[in-house]
């Protein structure tokens, strides 16, 4: 029976790979060269705020996607609460390409001043709706103990309960910062993923001394 | 043979979770901030009916997604026809970004009237024949005794049938309803969703009692 | 070692059912209601041809998807030059929504002359173009010996050769007809990638009394 | 333990081979034929410098997604960092298509000068800067000994090494040509993606002679 549950968790990772795959790589189909009489290098080169939107929302993703890789990895049997939230995290997820091109656009134009800050927040409310829903899944995982992976140490959970507050501060944070200037939260946001490429979930060889032999 | 018979679903439903997953993230691509001479944050805001159609379609593609997953789960030999009523299926899947984008335009433009009401009740169809599709796979898989898992109860398979009629039922009246309200129409059809990621085909938890050791 | 090569079959394929569900699901992307004053029902029902479109090529590359998952559960090694002749008929197989707009788009304003012609031509080339390609990798597996699933009977790999033979020869014949009538054709196509569902290479289920014990 | 450790690798693979089918196929999506007043067989032809960057393009992300799958293939066990250096290629990766459709919109215009060279140098630098990541996914793979499969034969091993250099200095060689051909480059790009194509990584059937009985 184990066995069949688990391959459910398999089958909602692999349709969330696919979800993360297709939005990272839409990211790019925002990227657009403007028109104009100038020469092309000028209006290659103009654009940079769109492959600085790029680069963080690229990095936001795939990051988010090596998290939620690791979570899954923990996760031994899934129920459709757990599936819906995933689903609204996908949801999420797919918007970020939206949101990355008007980005672009926008600071491409201003680098400040009232639109660049509105979309700026915009940004910033839907790392945070991302980070809650991520939260959420881990949360309701260690809650519920049967659908984690028993060999997990306790020691390791606990901890890694902060740790995902401290991300959620980072965020709402920047959101503030983009305030005040939008290209900073922006660069930050960037950052903000990076800091989750190397600080993370319990990882598995962290769980090593405890592995038995039928692991897997 | 039976394992490469299986592998055979696996591959089919590898391809069904690849179109569900590309689908579901086109369907952010649909959204895009009118230009005009307003600030952003009225821009972003006044197009509040592309979300809604966003929210609506993202959760019946993602729940059909749920509930295709757990009907494939208890198939374990699939034929040519099974292959074929599931490419319909996923025909009909792949148009809801299109017509999602026309729903948000629409009632972006005019929440009552003529064409609102004509594109809720394409839409209608779009589900009715989604839900078609869905009815038809199952009710052949029951058919064909050979298909479905041997552990899953008859009881079981039988209070299936009903429920599907409820679901049908439900998406022909909302589409009645289009006729005199097309907002309340797409947030009848969000809330069927829903209903459908909790009341469902008999799960795998269900087949307990009965799993033998072997399975998988 | 087996067991490596077998992962390799496993992971081209993987690759081969991501460009399949990309390109078939990007296929409805192509639908675009046009603009104009009349009620949006007529503006809906004026681009039929643009459905006809879609579902022509959606059949099209979803039954080839079908026979090309056919043929690789036959496949137990693949090698570099077979790697390279399944990527040249991907680069065909992503072309299909490109073309299939552009059918849309032409039979919608004229459903005969020059342009309406041209398009199912070209149309009808890329089909011989893919045909071309599918059949390629099967005489190079079937050439090939050791890369052929040893229970595939003789006598059926023998019968599969003609059979590619009659499909490459509706479609040069389907392409000649788009010379007449573009409409035909268009329709013709839809009827062969059907015929294709059906009646297509030997399947697992002949294998039977062949299948060994071990066999996977 | 290393189980674990082997389905992370696999998941990375199954995320990448989600990019590479997707950026390979979102390709084809920026064909477009120009409107205007001619017959569409003169529009269709015209915009061959566009088929040929498809091809070009094709080719590249496609064998490099073969040579990505041999050199995952060696992987036993993946660590964050290799995680994050495969993001960046990717990130390249997705960024093909948006470059690929400038090359065939400026070469469609003008087969040199100023733009037509912009382009084809900007082409060779994301095409170096692929080359680089995935060089250093080899190297980082080939220094950590651990994650390396036990069974390559440090000779073939050694022997790549080279071999990494010489396609490098093709991609710089090459783009120095754009400077004064941009076509020629052009061509050149898509040689230098064959060459690829058959020498390569040592490959599994290099290996047989190590490989134990438990190899997988």
């Amino acid at each position: 029976m184990r066995q069949t549950a688990h391959m459910d968790g398999k089958r909602a990772e692999a349709f969330s790979d696919g979800v993360f795959a297709v939005a990272i790589t839409l990211l790019a189909l925002e990227l657009k060269v403007p028109g104009g009489e100038g020469p092309l290098s000028h209006r290659l080169v103009e654009i940079w705020p769109s492959y600085l939107a790029y680069v963080v929302s690229f990095l936001s993703i795939g990051i988010m996607w090596l998290n939620h890789h690791t979570l899954f990895n923990h996760v031994v049997r899934v129920d459709r609460l757990l599936l819906v939230l995933n689903l609204l995290l996908l949801m999420f997820v797919a918007v970020v390409p939206f949101l990355t091109e008007v980005v672009g656009d926008e600071l491409g134009e201003h680098m400040r001043g009232r639109d660049a800050t509105t979309i700026m927040v915009a940004y910033g409310l839907l790392m945070i709706a991302m980070s809650i829903c991520f939260s959420a899944i881990w949360w309701y995982v260690v809650f519920r103990r049967d659908m984690l992976d028993g060999r997990l140490e306790q020691e390791a959970v606990r901890r890694s309960i902060p740790r995902f507050g401290i991300g959620f501060v980072a965020y709402v944070l920047t959101t503030l910062i983009a305030l005040v200037s939008p290209l900073a939260a922006l660069v930050l946001f960037g950052l903000t993923a990076l800091y989750y490429a190397f600080e993370h979930l319990p990882t598995a060889r962290q769980l090593d001394p405890d592995a038995g032999p039928g692991a897997g």
